[in-house]
């Protein structure tokens, strides 16, 4: 039997890692021939775009460059596959493909959209008795995905924004005259990544000294008096704000994507405008941007390896005869941090979303309290040792040429 | 004696290095007492604002944190010191607080327009016969200071902005349609940040496509017509663009600080902004922000040693009756890369600005030629060990209450 691998959705730090992690597996299985990766996620599949992987990762050290690679070294898809019901040609497309290159089983990495074509595929096939099975390996830096503890590549992009935000902290402090700095956070409607800004407390760092997320009603009149209540008490007011919390229409650019996503930005730009014109002080914005989900260079040595044992878990789950199903964490204790694989339906994990439980947050809703903590640091653990290129990092690439 | 230190303007990665460079030579010399941090660069003396640095950097530990932490730790000024002539009472203030204090050396380090301070100090001090050495410890990201190859602070920085690059080409090349990425780096009215972007050349990565700097007339048709050219060669078409290239009027904020320098914002958004109207694909713009000045945890061994060795050299310099110089480098060979560290009198230095030359720059002026590189590479060699806490860098800091 051969396999095939995607990865979907946005870019994280640890998306390689998963895919190094079912291509290993898939090597130690006899009952496994070729490994293909599909190139731009399901999108390989329809258009038969394979690669033969076993002939682009040839050493272990190829292995261990691609786990510190960022992004999808396949490149990725955002495309929403159609209920077979309205259009079944594209899903005879896709069984042709698979039938030809006699794939057995498909793993994809993605988020929620792509545990959605995880679950169309696998009821598609059980439909008309294909035997293929299909399974979904998670990622998102948003860690918004349900049944799962958390997803890898959160707890890298955690691990970035809080040290960012510790250096940005230092950064802000200089000057003798009151300031207000105002940082951007991805994780459109979850308060995930943002929460983690603020494992600086647990270390006794006081900033962020506000902290706003998607989860609380967030109101323009609260948000300046929580300012100057902070200005009052600090020279350097660092604030963290969620790139998804509501603001007044318009804000934000409103481009919807295929999956009916609003492409969020704006929201720190907006509010370091209405710092300057109600308060009146020195402010700025800084928008944390993609470096959030690709600086790899500062990942979290537990979250790179959970996504590699992650995607190796797939691989079994598969031979076991699961199909339609998502790997996910489940967390048996907090200290030692220990965590254990299970799976579940694709169908509780698609289209759904996980928001940060109350009690993370504190009674006012500007910030983050200590019950996070628990939560967030084992995930941001360990250090990668890095291979270096002449004072850059070595990083693992398949030629544009063949991407084509 | 004892002696007086300070930091001033932006902040960089490598700032604290000299301090350190300035504390341990120090520690070693039987002729200094009292080591001294002024607050606030110049502004601590002013107000006889200064702390007994013995009492805060305690041990080796502390010195090996200091240099792992970015930003300024005695905090920073924007202050332009006055003509004597003009107001004598600020220099008398300043006489009155080192005569108290018995300080007989003053280091102060900072850019361009702190080695104006630099000159006006040690200018006074002759004038009123007072024995008091002033010397000037170079720093900024932007490199542009004159006589000294480079400066301490930009190695770390262009380490960070050639990485970052480097990543965020691997996160815009993942999807199947064409797009434009603009990446906004700082360095004001010198491109020499800007062209580290390029390091990625020489190991074999056509990205960044094109490089915009503040040493080339920029035309918006121009920039158009490159783009669209590297876009029928190109899937993903990477920019690097300068904060401070040449654009209409009003896409800069245009606020001037007390130097007369304009804070420079917003280039990337707008060249975004032509491309999504004037081109119609998709286009993203990322500003690298203060990042690029603070991510010490990215920082060149190279940069960090060196800051501290220059800052050790401005001791010596000050203890064999120099004053009214800078300390600064000059280089010996590319391979190996040497270095040596000599002074030059401050008003080589003050106010003035170093730019790329026209050899480092392509023919056609919008990306840098092979011969920056033998410049730029070795300025970004070698990793800092750092020493972690809880999954976050360790950083040394003094009290808000010290400070204030």
């Amino acid at each position: 039997m051969n396999i095939a691998v995607a990865q979907s959705g946005g870019p994280t730090c640890a998306i390689n890692a998963s895919l190094v992690g079912v291509f290993r597996e898939s090597l130690k299985e006899p009952s496994i021939d070729a490994i293909f990766g599909s190139v731009n996620g399901v999108e390989g599949i329809i258009r038969d775009h394979l690669i033969d992987l076993k002939t682009m990762i040839r050493s272990n050290e190829d292995m261990e460059l691609l786990r510190q690679t960022p992004s999808t070294v396949l490149g990725s898809c955002r495309y929403k596959l159609p209920d077979w019901q309205e259009d079944e040609s594209t899903y005879q497309n896709i069984v042709q493909v698979l039938k030809r290159r006699q794939i057995g089983a498909f793993f994809y990495i993605g988020g929620n959209d792509s545990m959605d074509t995880v679950q169309k595929l696998s009821s598609y096939f059980k439909e008309i008795e294909l035997d293929v099975k299909v399974m979904g390996i998670p990622k998102t830096i948003d860690n918004d995905l349900c049944v799962t503890d958390h997803t890898p590549g959160f707890g890298s992009a955690a691990k970035y924004v809080a040290t960012t935000m510790q250096e940005i902290i230092r950064d802000s402090s200089v000057y003798s005259i009151p300031s207000v700095t105002i940082v951007e956070i991805m994780g459109r409607h979850a308060g995930w990544l943002t929460a983690s800004s603020a494992i600086l407390h647990a270390y006794g760092d006081p900033a962020p000294h506000l902290v706003y997320v998607p989860e609380t009603h967030f109101s323009a009149d609260r948000f300046l008096r929580d300012v100057e209540q902070e200005m009052a008490k600090h020279k350097a007011v660092i604030i963290a704000v969620s790139e998804g919390i509501e603001v007044p229409e318009g804000v934000q650019s409103g481009t919807v994507d295929v999956f009916g996503h609003k492409y969020l930005s704006g929201i720190g730009k907006y509010l370091e405008q209405l710092v300057r014109e109600k308060i009146g002080c020195k402010v700025r914005s800084i928008e944390l941007n993609v470096m959030q989900r690709c600086s790899s260079h500062l990942c979290s040595k537990t979250d790179i390896d959970e996504a590699e044992q992650i995607g190796a878990a797939g691989v079994q789950c598969a031979l076991r005869g699961e199909t339609g199903r998502v790997v996910v964490f489940r967390r048996m204790h907090n200290m030692p941090y220990t965590v254990v694989i299970e799976s579940a339906d694709a169908s509780q994990v698609a289209n759904r979303e996980k928001f940060l439980p109350h009690e993370f947050l504190t009674p006012a809703g500007n910030n983050i309290s200590e019950a996070a903590m628990a939560y967030l640091l084992p995930l941001i653990q360990g250090e990668i040792k890095l291979q270096m290129n002449g004072g850059i990092p070595a990083h693992f690439t398949i030629q544009e040429s063949v991407l084509k």
